[in-house]
């Protein structure tokens, strides 16, 4: 089966450089509308990321087009001046999500292009494109890595919304033939997967069954899931997931009904090296008093929203990066 | 601290006779509007169950009330006939909620009552009455047992909405000055945490916050748990839990954390000995894409909707019932 076969949802192509600006498809009311917000600065592209216009890998993107726009808005400055400019707007734009670390990873793409380059806007555009270029390819390799461990015809359970990672797994399930099925976790308070997953893997053709948070442990205790996958934020060099609030319940309830526990990485972050490092960002507990812009709950009630959680090494079957898939005992040798 | 002092939920009495019918407060709208649907039949108090305008322990105090609605409308006709009608009626109201046994208990007070009678309404009545102040009374029974179980400030973790089983258990607390804390799942798709369980436990004065249904096992992973207390659809003679979807999950979690997990009920069901006998209510999978009447996916997507779930007593710590509490091993023992 060639990959042209593989039908391209929206999600995959959904933050975009124009003339004009950023412009960011807005996963807040996606699917029901495809409404593109226009970030015609720096400071716009970072509010997108901190009001969850995108998520995901979304912010990535974001990052590698808002330091173009910087780079543009510094044209007729000296070098020094210009990339001491786009620095800047790294720093604000990495500080928009405490716990991912991909806009970080965004920005040095930006920046190394830059450092010696004497048309910064020039060499910016080129870094922001061999960022993405590569964010990509990882996402294929790491999803064929991913794909070797999954039969045919599996049953994964997925949570959240693992973006262009998910996407790389499905594509290459797909492409070897292997015909998997998917059940989609909500994930409140945002929904993204009934809004993003669910409706992104249904663009692609594969079946996909929508159930609320609570259910999953239910399903694999009847033997109805063959494999649960997510997505990473981050994952720590003993292996600790550090993702989504609410994979670490699933990765519990997999660990005691048998199921493995596949996490998604480009890599393990050579930087941390154990899940009690990463700072979990708290997000507004309003958010999880609201559902699709509606209260949930009476004004009486306080909600709380750790936006993130870790998954202990022990409930991690294999970390899958571009490199292949390691358990958590042997991901010291990705870096080695 | 005298039982006076604890303020009195709105949900604790929530469906009523009156002259015209039953009324029964709609939890589906509940905090936002304070409605009562007005049942002038069997069959309309058989739909406000079904249509879930009152559900945990309303489909109890409906069949109350429902069959003296019956017996009402069989007045004047010859008693055999009279039971008959009203045994027909028990039947049909029995029959909305297959995993949930507390109506054929309400129907049995009834229809116990009126098994000699020849004012068959009045005998209808007074076993209503009876049933009522059963069901309460025990609640009361089982809260002290439960509240013997938890320390001064135990932060509580609770799912779906235990109705009167949890206000008996918050009432105890609250008299024995253990100044509890909670925190609530919100329960999707119905949202009955959010809307049902932390309004009433904050109409009570008690500091609730409330979560999605992801979140709890990352609190539990902090150590901000201290015990996990649900209601129950029905307990089985080994000690396996029947409650709402989500239950198996949390007591997967809680298991894993060392945090101990409590299931209130009345009584094990003698007529069932293990949970593999309780059919699992699957409701339109439709409900799932919806929240709050709006739908959160696109329809593109499948839901799937098992209304409830079984957890194993290997997960269970103890089973609190109105004879106080018992280990799974023990809980033949209440029996006899």
């Amino acid at each position: 089966m060639s990959r042209c076969a593989v039908p391209t949802p929206t999600l995959a192509d959904s933050v975009r450089l124009d003339d004009d600006g950023v412009h960011v498809l807005d996963r807040r009311v996606f699917p029901f509308e495809h409404r593109w917000v226009h970030a015609r600065t720096v400071e716009e592209v970072a509010r997108s990321i901190e009001e969850m216009v995108t998520q995901s890998s979304g912010p990535y993107f974001a990052v590698l087009w808002g330091l173009v726009l910087a780079a543009r808005d510094a044209e007729g400055l000296p070098p020094e001046t210009a990339r001491t400019r786009v620095a800047e707007a790294s720093a604000r734009l990495i500080a928009t999500r405490p716990t991912n670390d991909q806009p970080r990873k965004a920005a040095a793409f930006v920046l190394e292009a830059i450092a010696e380059a004497d048309d910064v806007a020039a060499a910016a555009l080129q870094g922001a494109r061999a960022g993405d270029a590569d964010y990509r390819r990882r996402c294929r390799e790491m999803g064929r890595a991913g794909a070797a461990l999954l039969d045919h015809g599996a049953r994964v359970l997925t949570h959240c919304w693992g973006d262009l990672y998910l996407l790389g797994l499905v594509e290459a399930l797909l492409e070897q033939g292997k015909q998997p099925e998917f059940v989609c976790t909500e994930t409140r308070p945002y929904l993204q997967g009934a809004r993003l997953t669910a409706e992104s893997l249904a663009e692609m053709g594969v079946p996909t069954t929508l159930v609320t948070d609570g259910m999953p442990a239910s399903l694999m205790r009847e033997g109805r899931v063959d494999a649960l996958v997510t997505a990473s934020d981050r994952i720590t060099m003993d292996g600790s997931v550090v993702n989504k609030v609410g994979t670490l319940q699933l990765a519990t309830a997999a660990r005691a009904f048998g199921v493995p526990f596949h996490a998604l990485c480009h890599a393990p972050d050579p930087r941390t090296t154990s899940g009690s490092q990463v700072p979990i960002e708290y997000r507004d507990g309003q958010e999880v008093l609201h559902t699709l812009g509606r209260r949930s709950a009476s004004d009486k009630v306080t909600g709380l929203y750790p936006a993130f959680d870790v998954t202990d090494p022990h409930l991690v079957t294999s970390v899958i990066t571009d490199r292949g898939a390691f358990t958590p005992a042997e991901l010291h040798r990705y870096w080695s």
